[in-house]
């Protein structure tokens, strides 16, 4: 196999600017979820589709969706070529809670080896990899394949306009095989595959108790408290074997056989070394599956936030009106996120008192992905990783979700190969995020090779 | 009887420059809970102080606490006259809420019969009928007894530094009764004084679970969640016939005589009538008691905040890092604020998980209060309120807690008259708190009464 050695030397004399430029789009506070970012998340948008005029892909656009825009751009010189459809997303989870930063979380500062920003590596970092990759090829010729780069702006908030923007141009999407490096490998030096996500159902839980908040003192005791009767919810909502209580919740659940579960890799190599990464005193799951197979095979519920009365400083005696809570599930092949709603909703119907009302909202949803491992593609991907890190890739499941996976699936037909190069302790969604700049720099050699090995491949 | 009669038509022919002086008073956001009011609670303390000093008393100071001041004032020339001690608070609960409010908290506003405004019926309405009552008196001549005035700053957080200052200043506030007005009555037509009040135990619990907020798909399904952790350990609270599940929780309780249990009266009339003010579909309480017993001899535990991980718009999927409930209980005779600290901490060792830590910390604490019902001064109360209202007023436990009165009791030796003017549905520490005009000027002249008839009484 012959090198692409120019691209790859081009891009190793260009660290300086590449990291240079990483940090301007870091800078940009493009958090998906807050109204009050939506100047930002333009000019995310934009300033991705400046970067790809700059390096040369052609036919790019700010496309509108009904929330936040796509940068769209392409190359489609390579006749007889497979076309990739790389996949992005330029938005970013909230920086809060700020105060435990070290650095400003839009202000990337390096520390020793690593870039600290909200969104350095989900994933902003890869995304720049990618367009840094094409760059390096489009410098020292035509690029070896067809090319289409979709950067959407709402993977943090569960990719709510991403199927119908997908469906309204899914004939300009088409393509042989989707790119997806939103996925994180398990070391430094040990790159992985991924060949599974879960899926996402994300809800609000509203229970209505008085219609105003009460005195505590003058009410207290004669009037059912709407924060009491959610936690006894929640708390229903787990059996004492850390099992699910949803009615049907496991229905569609694949058990895997023994073989699958003893293949399964763990995600930090170690529990011990998944306790420190997490830092907590224990670890603590489903009962009879492996910390692999809870992050891997089985699905989950979490609350992701509780609200409720007096937050403030000090004594509010407030027996408060109402009491919210927002619950994420992750999903596993074959769960389907409509089905866990009403799943929940038939729970909160058999076990929610009298003395309340509630009410549930629907925030995002997706559904859980399973790739094919032997394809052509897959295979490409295989060979990329192991000439840039020396080592062979091993395939993972991962926990996370990523919506996109599946609408690739079922809109364009097409496979994912989802290769990332986050690590397990790089702070995603949390204060300190970071992206470990040696990943960086190899993920756009990863990709250079991906690419060019592709177009070994016919279309 | 005599009735002072020149008092009375000065406190009638001034109503309007008393309303003014007190939308005056209940402009000033004297919030104690929270630091950022700092100023405004001093302020409070000097138009307090101002009031008094206008209207004829003496030695009228701004008196420290660790905290928020005391502002106090006497007039001691009434040789051989008992000496009344005049308690009350010119702290408000934060208005919280805002957009709950019809007109804002802080500008008070008429509606109908009621005076709207945070603080209007809890309790500067009433601070500023006793001033009325007081100048009214001292208008027409000397007063009948001597008069101490004590209006405090901490009410609203527990009287945290009430203790210490009445203990500091005990010789300077010796008195033979004390007039505590921050009580309410039934109806607008039936009066009432108050017999006992429950105390108050306020606690935030924490539990904290990883070091730091994680991905909830990362992570999730292999640490445990400590917003769950929190909601199991709160369900576990109650029982399912919603008694407290705390160790000892009722070892101190009195069971009240079903003779006692019968008497009690309901605060709202009826079940049906307590039920609108509440605006819940259906009431609820601990198992075997009514309403009125549920409110007035039992004690109760509620959740008054919540708060963990993203509480903003849309999804953050985290797997937050800790998560906090604000707990109150409202104790009876002879439960003791410190032992319930002790059998929350014990509930929690014997629940809580080794998978998470946990923390409590104490806001604040008051005993309950039980008042003798047969002594002269209840009497002048009683007569006051008769001749006011033209009906006997009844006795009756509420469920608030007023922590003076137990400091009055053990530091003074003095029993406290509870005799105040707010009703049922005034909105006590909810959004659209008001005051029924009626009652403040009601108020104004039962408390000119009340200081006429001690003043048949030896000191």
């Amino acid at each position: 196999m012959v090198e692409p050695a120019q691209a790859l030397n081009y891009a190793r004399e260009h660290h300086p600017d590449y990291l240079a430029e990483l940090k301007e789009f870091l800078a940009i506070p493009s958090v998906s979820t807050l109204s009050e970012y939506i100047p930002d998340m333009r000019r995310a948008a934009e300033w991705v589709c400046g970067q790809m005029q700059r390096i040369g892909l052609q036919n790019v656009e700010v496309m509108p969706t009904a929330r936040h825009p796509v940068a769209y751009g392409e190359w489609l010189n390579a006749p007889g070529k497979p076309t990739v459809l790389v996949y992005g997303h330029y938005d970013v989870q909230p920086p809060d809670p700020l105060s435990e930063w070290i650095s400003p979380p839009f202000q990337a500062t390096v520390r020793g080896d690593d870039l600290y920003a909200r969104g350095a590596s989900d994933m902003k970092g890869e995304v720049h990899a990618c367009l840094k990759a094409l760059e390096a090829l489009l410098q020292s010729g035509p690029l070896p394949v067809n090319i289409k780069v979709m950067i959407e702006g709402e993977e943090e908030i569960g990719s709510p306009s991403l199927g119908p923007f997908m469906q309204a141009h899914k004939d300009k999407l088409q393509c042989d095989v989707c790119l997806n490096p939103d996925v994180s490998i398990l070391r430094p030096d040990l790159p992985s595959l991924v060949y599974g996500l879960r899926g996402l159902a994300y809800f609000e839980v509203w229970v209505y108790g008085p219609s105003h908040d009460l005195h505590s003192g003058v009410f207290g005791g004669s009037v059912h408290n709407p924060a009491v009767v959610l936690a006894e919810l929640i708390a229903g909502m787990h059996d004492k074997q850390g099992r699910i209580t949803l009615p049907g919740f496991y229905d569609k659940v694949r058990e895997p056989s023994p073989q699958e579960l003893a293949e399964l890799i763990h995600e930090g190599g170690s529990d011990e070394a998944w306790m420190q990464l997490a830092g907590v005193p224990a670890l603590y799951g489903e009962a009879g599956y492996s910390t692999a197979a809870r992050l891997g095979v089985r699905p989950t519920l979490d609350v992701c936030g509780l609200l409720s009365g007096w937050i403030g400083e000090g004594a509010k005696t407030v027996l408060p009106a109402r009491a919210m809570a927002k619950i994420s599930m992750r999903l596993v092949p074959y769960q389907d996120a409509d089905a866990v709603e009403e799943q929940l909703k038939e729970y909160l119907r058999r076990n929610a008192p009298p003395t309340v009302r509630w009410e549930v909202k629907s925030i995002s949803a997706g559904p859980a992905v399973l790739v094919k491992r032997g394809t052509p593609s897959v295979q490409a991907a295989v060979a990329a990783l192991e000439a840039t890190f020396g080592v062979k890739p091993v395939f993972k499941l991962e926990g996370g979700s990523v919506p996109v996976a599946g609408l690739v699936q079922d809109l364009l037909g097409a496979e994912s190969i989802l290769m990332g190069f986050g690590l397990p302790d790089d702070n995603l969604h949390s204060p300190n995020e970071k992206f470990h700049l040696p990943n960086y720099y190899r993920g756009i050699e990863t990709f250079i090779r991906f690419f060019d090995r592709m177009a070994q491949q016919k279309a």
